[in-house]
């Protein structure tokens, strides 16, 4: 299993580095376009993370796990059902979630397994779908809640979750991981608020990655929302918010109002 | 007013012009990029169009004439109603817009005016927006109309939007529109089915881009697609659909089944 993150290097740009115990060993690209070590390494403590990869686009799921479902009382979908967030709704970790101008409303965490394309994916069967997977990473698909159902009729989904720093990505891309045995943990100032299994998944990671390619063409450094679980709520202007899978790491932003 | 086109060099790759009579100037980047002429020239027939832009996103508005928002009996929004189409729904001029596989009913044309960004826009002042508009161009905002209501839970707007080759795009950018007198014209297989003026419009270009900056940053070369109106329909396979502003030119697809 390989860990790869982006980092700043010190020259102020973006690098891209394979992480061997203490150690980061550097590349000259992301981890899903084949690259090769710059000869540079750096003690991993200290560096300063960026997203792990800069999707051009993020499909997010909605009603993905039965618990969710249930709770919601609506039934388990037939196809994946996805809004896209934009390349601009992108943060990384420790970036700030700043709270719209415009908007004074709840803003709530979404908790959420990172699904990162690895190659041009379109009408993929799924019994292939693995191999379009270069990783995994964790997403807070943030939200104006409120907006979402503002205007009676036109659910703004695009709106509500595509305001810039909506999309948090980190810490980093793990090229395996055992997803059915692991779960995803969000904490809100310290207190645990999602704690919800993987295994309780309604489209599998290889099932998203081949229906929601029939749908649109998804590109390297791509990124699938998983969608979220119980637990959702919201978070006042200051509050740190971090999101844990543990074979992945913690992802933690704080909302800037 | 200038008219830049996009389109295939001899050696196959993607070149920037700007019109002049017969000629085509050639640059060495988009307009709005502030490019440099490279010094050659061609004949204007023959070229074969790329979409005149390469747009990171397409926000598609909802509900943005005043006769469709009637016709529907939908009040007029408060705020432009969009979503969000993938770069890789882009198609320019010519372009086959190529049925889903996995979709077999209808396939819908909208005829629409297209606002190309300029430069990068943030929380833009209405009265600043038109410097950050470079030019307008045809979108025909293509959707496949069933799957909008398939599940009665969740409206997939930018799924039944979001296909590749249902953003068409072109035959080029206009740097001036007298957009309150130009009008929208779309034929199906040569027979008008739309043709509505654009003062009809609720939100302005101008209001769309400072309200729009507000929620999402729009890059330059991002494209806003201003909301159809009245005559909407289905394309056949095969059929041929040509979306018309005067000042701009006809932007013509046909259907691939």
């Amino acid at each position: 299993m390989q860990t790869w993150i982006r980092y700043l290097g010190a020259d102020g740009r973006a690098r891209f580095g394979q992480i061997d115990g203490k150690r980061v060993v550097e590349y000259d690209g992301p981890g899903y376009e084949d690259p090769s070590p710059t000869g540079a390494t750096h003690a991993r403590e200290g560096l300063q993370l960026l997203s792990p990869c800069q999707p051009a686009k993020i499909v997010a799921l909605w009603n993905n796990f039965h618990a969710l479902a249930r709770k919601l009382e609506k039934p388990v979908p037939l196809h994946p059902l996805f809004l896209i967030k934009p390349a601009t709704s992108l943060a990384g970790p420790g970036d700030a979630i700043e709270r719209p101008k415009s908007y004074g409303g709840k803003i709530v965490y979404e908790g959420e397994l990172g699904i990162v394309i690895g190659r041009k994916s379109r009408n993929v069967p799924v019994g292939e779908a693995a191999s379009h997977i270069f990783g995994y990473t964790i997403v807070n698909d943030v939200t104006a809640a409120e907006l979402i159902g503002e205007d009676p009729n036109f659910p703004q989904w695009c709106r509500a979750k595509g305001f810039d720093t909506f999309g948090c990505l980190g810490p980093a891309i793990v090229t395996e991981l055992d997803w059915p045995n692991a779960s995803v943990v969000t904490r809100l100032d310290g207190v645990e608020r999602q704690n919800y299994p993987l295994s309780d998944m309604i489209f599998s990671p290889e099932e998203q990655v081949s229906r929601i390619s029939q749908d649109v063409t998804l590109m390297p450094g791509d990124v699938i929302a998983c969608g979220t679980s119980l637990g959702v709520g919201s978070m006042k202007d200051g509050a740190v918010v971090e999101v844990t899978i543990e074979a992945i790491g913690s992802l933690v932003n704080h909302v800037r109002g």
